[in-house]
């Protein structure tokens, strides 16, 4: 389904308080963290009724989301992502309407091929699109 | 059905600006925008395939998304919202686990109670639980 949400992520700077903090929410049903030193990243999903929480924090000294808990120490909504049917179409959808894509498309969090737009063209939120299954 | 997921709501500088910005999403179904005086915010709803984006900008002197924007100028996510089958009881739930409610519940949007929770209880991130209907 285009356009379908795969997760909201939530940088945080202790996973596993995080995993305590979010499985207080009604109907909350919270995953186990486990590793994914490729991307430098330790994450955790809490499944809500129709959607997921990906809680993230970085793994190593070269993270993708410490530079945002650095600027947001008690961490934050990182981003959102959405599942597409075909990721290279949605891309060049994307560019012929003036949004930038940030770099290639390269396997994200489920094996899948992910590519992330540019804040800057959506409000100052970051959007991931992942190739749906 | 208990953490359903209501919307994630987006601040906005320019709201006519991010319907541009965000209707260019596979597909996304972008609405019309409409003041909400009481709440102190524009709004207007981006239906995505499974959620629903929110875009919230400042309407008058006093509107609760002015700060945010203050230390945000380009915009971001601005909070989360669920549902719940019986706030009130969710609401005691919530702060028998410590987490803290902001407030008394009060209309939202859509006319039903809402309530935010602390966001240093999660993580950062804002979290808004409305009464299902």
């Amino acid at each position: 389904m285009p356009g379908r949400l795969a997760h909201i992520a939530v940088a945080v700077p202790d996973l596993d308080a995080a995993l305590a903090h979010w499985r207080r929410l009604p109907g909350a049903r919270a995953g186990v963290a486990h590793d994914l030193p490729g991307h430098g990243v330790r994450v955790a999903f809490v499944d809500m009724a129709d959607s997921r929480i990906e809680l993230v924090t970085p793994l190593g000294d070269d993270s993708p989301v410490a530079g945002y808990l650095s600027r947001n120490p008690a961490g934050g909504i990182h981003h959102i992502c959405y599942e597409v049917a075909d990721l290279d179409a949605a891309c060049a959808g994307l560019a012929a309407q003036g949004a930038r894509v940030l770099g290639a498309p390269r396997p994200g969090a489920h094996g899948r091929p992910v590519i992330f737009l540019h804040p800057r063209d959506f409000d100052g939120c970051l959007i991931e699109l992942e190739q749906a299954p």
